[in-house]
C-alpha cells in the first residue's frame, strides 16, 4: 500500500531525530502542542461536527455519538492530559545497569525509543491526542489508524499537533495519521514490518483479536479484562461486598470491572444474601450457576449457559458462581480468565498467599477493587493501555512499555 | 491439530506445577538430567546412528551430518551444558520493585515464569536439552518441535529428561517434544494461541522469516546478523585490522560475525592494505564497492551487487564499502543491519558517542570485536538466543528473557 510505505519512511527519518532530541525539547513540543489545540479549538469542533453529522446521518447510536463528540471543555481536557504527559520523567537515556567484564569491555544497557509505534484505534477523536503524546514523550515517532467516523476529527487533531511540534522544533512527521479509512489499510498497516517496531491496538476484544490474528508486526494485546472476584469462606463480608459493588458497578464498560463473582460454598449462603439484593438495587443483572439459582431462582437470577464464564460483559450484568473451594476457585479462574485482574477476599494469610501465587493474570489483589489495574493508579502517571499477554509488558503499561534498551559496549581492542 | 492441542493441555498443566516448583527442585531435576544422559548414550547414540543413517542415505551434506552428529564427547558436554544452566541462580519469585501507594495498596511486581515456551528448530539434537533444560530452569514448560532429520536423537534425549525430571518429582509433561515432523505442525505450533505464551526460532533466517510471518503466538526474532565494522578516520589501524580479522574470521557461521566492513574514505588506502591482505590470507572472499575495487581490482576484490548490503553471508566473505563521513557510515549500517551488532572503530570521542546514540541496533561497540555479542560473553551464564526486535527482549537473551512479571497487589477493603 503506497501511503502506508511512505508514511513508513517518513516516520522511521522522523523516529531517528526523535531518538535524539533531549528532554527539553520534547517537553516544549508537547506544552506547546496543548496550547495549541485549545487555540484551535473552533476548527477541531467543525471538522468534529462533519464526522457527528456523518454519524447521525448512518443511524450511529448515541452511546458512540457520545464517544466521537469533542465540545470545548473535552478538548481542553485533552489539553491537559498532554501537559500531564509533558511533565513526566523522560524515560529515555536511563542506563539500567553497567557492568565491567573481566576482559575489561563495560557492557551498559540504556533505555531507547522503540522507534515507529504503529496505533490502531476505533472511534475516539481523544485518543489521537493521547497516543501521539505518549509517543512523543517516549521518544518514537507513531502512525495513527483511527476508525473511518472518527477520521476528520482525528485528522484535525493531528494536523494541529504537526503544527505545534513542528514549530516547537520537532519533525512534522513524527505523528502521522492514515488516509486511507479502508479495513484493508488497517490490515496493511499490520504488515508494516519494514517501517514498525510494535503495533498496539486501543478498542474492543473484537479489534484486539483482528490485530492478534494479522498482525506481523511485534503487537501488544491489550485490554480484555473477564475479571473475578473470590469470596473465601473466612473472607469479611462486608468488606466483600463494598468491593464487589465497587468492582462491577463504579464503571461497568472498563476492562478491569468484575464480571464474576466466585463464593466459598460454607459462606455462600450469608454472602449471596448480602451481596445479591445490592447488585439488584444497582441495576445488575445476575446470572447463576446451579448453586446459585437454587439458593435465589429465576427470574432474581438467570441460569448461566457454558458461554457465560468466558464472557466479558462490560455492562451492568455479572455472573455468580458458588466453588467448593480455593483450589476449585483458582482452576475456574486459570481456565477462563483473560489475564487481567483477579481479587481473593479472604482473612486468611495462607490462602492470600496461595490465590497470588498460583492465579496466573497481569495483577493479582487481595482485599481491594479490581478497578485499581490502571497506570494512574499504580503511579505511573500515564497509560497506553493494559497488557494482557506476558510479553514485553504486562499489566497498565506506562511510558516504559514504549520503551526498549541496547547494549552500549565500551572496549580498547577487544577480540575474542 | 490433535496432538498439539493435547500437548498444549499437558504442558499448561504441567506449567502451573512447574511455575510452583523450588530452587532446589528444579536444580536437583537438571543435575538428575544431566547425569542420566551421560548415563543412557548408548540408547541416545543408537538413535542417533538412525538419524545419520538417513540423512546420508538422502544425501545430506557433510557439515548437516556434522551438526547431526552425537558422539560420548559430545552427549558429555550437552550434560556439562545442563549442569551449568542448574548452577545458575533462580530468577522466579524476584520483586522488582515494591511501591506502597497513598492509598494504602501495595503493588508489587514478582518476576514469574511465561508459562508454556514453544521451541522451533532444525536439525540439532542438542539444541534439545539446552532449550530443556533452559525451560526448566525458568518454570516453564516447553513444547520442542525439531527439524525431522534429527528427531529420533531429539526423542531419545527428550525422553530422558523427562524420566529423570519426574523422578526428581518435576511433571514428566514439562518437555514435550511434538512427534508429527510435518511442515504443518510447525505453522499450528506457531498459531497455538490457546496453549502456548512465546514462540522462539532457534536456527537459519528461512526458519526466522517463516515463523515471524506466520506465527499468532507472540514470537522472540532471533539471530540474524549483517554486523558491520566501521572504520572511522581516528581509527589505531593495527587495532583495527586485529579486530575485523577476529570478528569475520574466528567463527564465519555463527550471527555475531561481521560481514562488512566501512572505511572512511582518508584512511581507506592506508586501512585497507593493512586488512585486505590479511583478509585474504585468512581465506576469505573480499566483495567490493567501487572505491574498494578501484583500490583493488578484480580478482582481488568482487565487485558487489546491491544485495550484498543486505545479505548475512555466514561464510568467510566480507562487503567491503569506502563511506564519506561518519553519517555515511551511520546511514548505510541503520538502513542495511539487521539489529544485531555493530562496531566503530575509532579514537574520536565525539565519535565514539555518536556512533552509540545513532546506530539502531541491540549492541553497539566502541573498539572491540561484534563476537562478543553473547549471553556467556555478557555474564548472564546462559543463551536461549539474540534478539533482533524490540519488543521484551533485545540482544543476548539469558534466563530473565523465559520470565514474565505478575503485579502482587495487597490491601485492606481499598474500593475506587
Amino acid at each position: 500500500m503506497e501511503e502506508l510505505i511512505q508514511k513508513g519512511k517518513f516516520a522511521k527519518a522522523a523516529a531517528a531525530k526523535l531518538a535524539a532530541a533531549s528532554s527539553d525539547a520534547k517537553r516544549t513540543a508537547l506544552l506547546c502542542a496543548a496550547t495549541a489545540l485549545v487555540a484551535h479549538t473552533n476548527y477541531i469542533l467543525e471538522e468534529n461536527k462533519k464526522d457527528i453529522d456523518a454519524g447521525r446521518a448512518n443511524g450511529m447510536s448515541d452511546g458512540l455519538i457520545d464517544r466521537l463528540l469533542l465540545t470545548p471543555e473535552r478538548i481542553s481536557s485533552i489539553a491537559d492530559g498532554i501537559r500531564q504527559i509533558a511533565d513526566l520523567p523522560d524515560p529515555i537515556g536511563e542506563v539500567l545497569s553497567e557492568v565491567k567484564r573481566p576482559n575489561g569491555l563495560s557492557i551498559g544497557q540504556m533505555r531507547v525509543p522503540l522507534g515507529v509505534c504503529g496505533i490502531i484505534y476505533e472511534a475516539r477523536p481523544n485518543v489521537t491526542a493521547d497516543a501521539a503524546a505518549l509517543c512523543i514523550k517516549s521518544g518514537n515517532a507513531c502512525i495513527l489508524r483511527c476508525g473511518k467516523e472518527a477520521h476528520k476529527s482525528s485528522m484535525a487533531i493531528t494536523k494541529v499537533i504537526q503544527d505545534a511540534i513542528f514549530a516547537a522544533g520537532l519533525p512534522k512527521d513524527s505523528v502521522l495519521l492514515v488516509e486511507d479509512t479502508s479495513r484493508e489499510s488497517a490490515v496493511a498497516l499490520m504488515k508494516l514490518n519494514d517501517y514498525l517496531d510494535v503495533i498496539i491496538p486501543r478498542g474492543g476484544a473484537g479489534l484486539i483479536r483482528t490485530v492478534v490474528q494479522n498482525a506481523t508486526v511485534p503487537a501488544i494485546e491489550t485490554g480484555t479484562g473477564n475479571c473475578h472476584i473470590y469470596i473465601d469462606q473466612t473472607a469479611n463480608l462486608d468488606m466483600a461486598k463494598d468491593i464487589v459493588i465497587n468492582a462491577k458497578t463504579s464503571r461497568p464498560s472498563v476492562c478491569n470491572a468484575a464480571e464474576k463473582l466466585l463464593v466459598h460454598k460454607s459462606v455462600a449462603k450469608e454472602a449471596l444474601a448480602k451481596i445479591l439484593p445490592a447488585l439488584t438495587q444497582k441495576g445488575v443483572t445476575l446470572i447463576g450457576d446451579d448453586q446459585t439459582c437454587r439458593i435465589y431462582p429465576y427470574p432474581d437470577v438467570i441460569p448461566a449457559t457454558d458461554d457465560d464464564w468466558g464472557t466479558e460483559y462490560l455492562d451492568l450484568k455479572i455472573g455468580v458462581k458458588v466453588v467448593d473451594s480455593i483450589d476449585d476457585a483458582i482452576s475456574h479462574i486459570n481456565k477462563y480468565n483473560s489475564g487481567h485482574s483477579e481479587a481473593i477476599i479472604t482473612d486468611s494469610y495462607e490462602n492470600s498467599q496461595k490465590f497470588l501465587a498460583e492465579v496466573d493474570a497481569a495483577a493479582v489483589y487481595v482485599n481491594a477493587s479490581t478497578r485499581f489495574t490502571d497506570g494512574f493508579e499504580f503511579g505511573f502517571g500515564a497509560e497506553i493501555g493494559i497488557s494482557t499477554q506476558k510479553l514485553h509488558a504486562r499489566g497498565p503499561m506506562g511510558l516504559n512499555a514504549l520503551t526498549t534498551t541496547k547494549y552500549i559496549i565500551r572496549g580498547n581492542g577487544q577480540t575474542r
